[in-house]
C-alpha cells in the first residue's frame, strides 16, 4: 500500500515546527536555539514527549540523543535509523534538522496508524547538538554514536574558555562516557535522514525531492598574509608589500575557482581580519580564512593545489610573504547506492519527481555512514536560504518528504 | 656666516635622542610614548629641562605645549616659532617629531653660542599629542594653538569610553582653557618645522635635504557592502551576494586608484572587517576602511568620484549593496612660497644638495600655517620607514637637518 500522510499528520507537523520554533533564545536573533543553551535543553523535553506520545519508547543515549524506539517483529535483527537534529545556529531557522526529527516522529505514528509493523526495530533519532558551535565541532552527537569524538575534543575551549568537557557536564552529561552508546554498538541496518536542502537547486528546477548522492568534501584553509608595515602616507605605491592587497587578490583567486568548479564545486574566503589598528599604516599581517566544497574528488584535491599555487605567486609579486595552512574539515562521504535506489523508487512509487543531488552542508548522516549503509532525502528550501530567519520550506513540500520517508523507511525494512 | 652645528651640539642631539627613547611604555613593541601617558609626561619634564640648560625661558601653556623663549631684540616684533612633537605611535620608533624639537633646542642653543642674536623672539615648541591617539584627533597641542580644537572634540571617547576631556583633566590641564593660549594669540611671523621625511624619496635620490611644497590632503571613506548571508556549502557561485568578494575587489580598486596616480599620490586600504562569526556563511556585512593622500587637489578631487564609481559599478554586477561615506580628514596645505624659497637658498649657502618634496604625513605644521606663513625642512629616513621601531636617521643627516634650520631661522628672522 502507497502512504501519503494524514491531514492529522500534517497538522501536527505544522503545530510541531510552530511549538519547537518557541524555545530560542529571546536575546539574539532568529530562532536560535544552540547546543547546551537552556531554550536547548527545554525544547528537547517536549522532543522526547513528542516522540512518547507517538508511541516510541524512548532514552536518552550518554552523548545526549534522544532515542525513541518502535519496536519491530525482530528486535535481535540489526535496526534501521532515522532522525536528524533540532538545535539551530546563531540566527538562524525553523526547518534545518527539525523536519527531519519531526518528519520522522510523524512517520513512526503512521507506520503504527496504518497497521504496518517493520521487521525490525526502527530507531528515531535526535542528536545532540549538529551545529557548527563555539568549541568548533558539529554533530557532537553523531560523532559520540560514531566514536569519533575524542577525548582531546574535549579539551576545546569556547570563547570564554570554557572546555567542551566542562559543558557536557553541565549539561549533566558525563563526559567520559560520552561513547558508551549500546544502539550505536549493535549492528545497524540502514540509516536514512530527511533533511531540507538549504540551497535552491530543486526550488529551481522544479522538483519536490532530492535523492542525495554524497555529502559534500571541504577543505579549509588560513592564510596568513606578511607584508610591511610602512607608512600609509609617504610610501610610495611601488615601494609597498601591502599584506591586504594581496589577501585581496587571494579572495578573488578563491572565488574565480569557485566559478570554475563543476556543478557542485563552491568557495568561499568567510573572513578577512587585519592586525593593525592604525588608520595610516599599510597592512602588514592579514589572516584570511577560506573554504573550498565538493562532492568531487578529483577536482577537491585538484583545487587546493591550484589555490596555492596561485596565491604564492600573487602575492610574490606584491612582495608579500604567504603562509597557507589547509586542514580537511570534511572527507566527501558517499551516499550507499542501494538506499539512493530504494529512496528513488519509495519516489517514483509514489508520483513524486525526484533528481539526484550532492550535499553543500554537512549532516549527522556523514558520521552515521560509519555505522551503517546511509542515505539522505532532500526536500525544496525557499529561495535556498538556510541559517537565517527566512529559512522556509512549504508544508506541501514536507508532507511529500515525510510521505517519501515513511515509504523509504518500509522499502528498507525488506532489505 | 654660515653655520654647521658644532661637535657638541652633535654629541647633545645623539645623547638627547637616547634619553628621550628611554620614556617609554615597557609593555608596548618599539619606542612607545602615547600622548597622556606616564612616559610621555615623564619625558616632558626631560624636555622642559633640557630647553632650560639651552637657556630658553620655558613656559607650559594651557594646551600642553611646552614653549622655550629666546629673547630677540625687540620682543614686541612677531616671534618666529619652531619645533615639533615628542610623542610617539604605539609600536613606533625614535625619530619621527623628537628630531625637529631636539634640533631646535640646539639651534637655539648654537646661536646663542655664535653671538647670533635674532631681531624678534625664537619660540622653540613642543607641541602637545601629534601623533594619531586612541580619540582619533592627531595634532591637539598645534590644534589648540590654532584654534582648531572645539568643545565637542572633547567629547570624544577611546576604547574604554573615556572622554578626551577627561584625559585633558587627568593630564593636570583644564580642558575650558585649551585654547587660550597668548604665544599663539600674538601676531606670529613665520613657522619653519624640522622633520624626518618618514618616506624613501630623499634617500633614494641620495640627497639630504627636502624643502616641503605641500601637506598631503587626506580624504577617508568607510564602505560598507550588503550581500546576502547564504550558506557557504550549498548556495552556488552565481546565486551568491558576496560582500567579501565586493570588499576584495574595491581594494583592488583602491590600489590601482593609488598606482595611477601622479607622483604623490597613494591609495590604501588600512582594514577589512566581517561581521560574519560562522565559517559556512557566505560573508553579508563587510566594513572597508580606505584612504587616499595627495598634494595634488585636481587629483584628489577626481579621485573620489572614479573610485566611487567603480566601487559601485563592480559591487552592482556581484549584486551585493555598498554604502560609501566620505570625510576629509585633512585638506591640503600648501608650504608658504617665501619660506620655501629662505629654507633653499639656507640650504645653497650652505652647500647642501635638495629637492623640493611634497609631504605625504600631517604635521603640526597643517595647523600652525593658520597662524603664520608655513615651512618645512626634511631629512631622509632610512629605507622610508617610520611609526614603527625600525625608524632611523643617520646623525649625518641630522647634522645637515639641523644646520639648516639654524642658517634658515637666521635668514627667516631678516624678512
Amino acid at each position: 500500500m502507497l502512504h501519503t500522510p494524514s491531514d492529522e499528520t500534517i497538522d501536527r507537523l505544522e503545530s510541531g515546527l510552530a511549538a519547537l520554533a518557541e524555545f530560542r533564545d529571546p536575546s539574539r536573533p532568529g530562532w536560535t536555539r544552540e547546543v547546551f543553551s537552556e531554550p536547548y535543553r527545554a525544547s528537547r523535553e517536549w522532543t522526547a514527549k513528542r516522540m512518547r506520545e507517538a508511541g516510541l519508547e524512548v532514552v536518552v543515549d550518554n552523548a545526549g540523543n534522544i532515542v525513541g524506539r518502535l519496536p519491530g517483529e525482530d528486535p535481535s535483527a540489526p535496526a534501521l535509523v532515522t532522525g536528524s537534529h533540532t538545535d539551530t545556529v546563531d540566527g538562524g531557522g525553523r526547518f534545518d534538522g527539525i523536519v527531519g526529527v519531526l518528519g520522522a516522529i510523524e512517520a513512526a505514528r503512521e507506520l503504527q496508524q496504518t497497521g504496518t509493523r517493520l521487521g525490525r526495530d526502527l530507531l528515531v533519532v535526535d542528536f545532540l547538538g549538529e551545529e557548527s558551535n563555539a568549541y568548533g565541532l558539529s554533530c557532537l552527537g553523531s560523532r559520540a554514536a560514531a566514536r569519533e569524538l575524542a577525548p582531546e575534543d574535549l579539551e576545546r575551549t569556547d570563547y570564554r574558555g570554557v572546555r567542551l568537557g566542562k559543558a557536557y557536564a553541565d549539561y549533566g552529561l558525563d563526559p567520559s562516557k560520552l561513547t558508551e552508546i549500546p544502539w550505536a554498538r549493535r549492528r545497524l541496518h540502514r540509516f536514512i535522514e530527511l533533511h531540507i536542502e538549504q540551497g535552491p537547486t530543486l526550488e529551481k528546477r522544479g522538483l519536490p525531492l532530492g535523492v542525495v548522492t554524497a555529502i559534500t568534501g571541504i577543505e579549509r584553509f588560513i592564510a596568513t598574509f606578511t607584508g610591511s608595515a610602512d607608512h600609509a602616507g609617504t610610501t610610495s605605491m611601488e615601494d609597498r608589500r601591502d599584506a591586504m592587497v594581496a589577501a585581496a587578490e587571494a579572495v578573488l583567486a578563491v572565488r574565480s575557482e569557485g566559478c570554475g568548479a563543476p556543478t557542485h564545486g563552491v568557495a568561499t574566503s568567510t573572513r578577512v581580519e587585519s592586525e593593525s589598528r592604525s588608520p595610516n599604516v599599510v597592512p602588514s599581517l592579514v589572516r584570511m580564512y577560506s573554504e573550498v566544497r565538493s562532492v568531487d574528488e578529483y577536482w577537491l584535491s585538484g583545487v587546493k593545489g591550484r589555490l596555492t599555487g596561485e596565491i604564492l605567486a600573487k602575492s610574490a609579486e606584491l612582495g608579500v610573504d604567504v603562509g597557507l595552512d589547509w586542514s580537511t574539515d570534511n572527507h566527501i562521504v558517499k551516499a550507499d547506492k542501494g538506499v539512493q535506489d530504494v529512496v528513488a523508487s519509495a519516489a517514483d512509487s509514489l508520483d513524486i519527481a525526484w533528481a539526484p543531488i550532492p550535499s553543500g552542508a554537512t549532516h549527522d548522516a556523514v558520521h552515521m555512514a560509519s555505522l551503517a549503509p546511509m542515505g539522505m532525502i532532500f526536500i525544496p528550501s525557499k529561495d535556498g536560504k538556510s541559517h537565517c530567519p527566512e529559512e522556509w520550506t512549504d508544508t506541501a513540500d514536507i508532507e511529500v518528504g515525510v510521505g517519501a520517508l515513511v515509504q523509504t523507511i518500509k522499502e528498507l525494512d525488506r532489505l
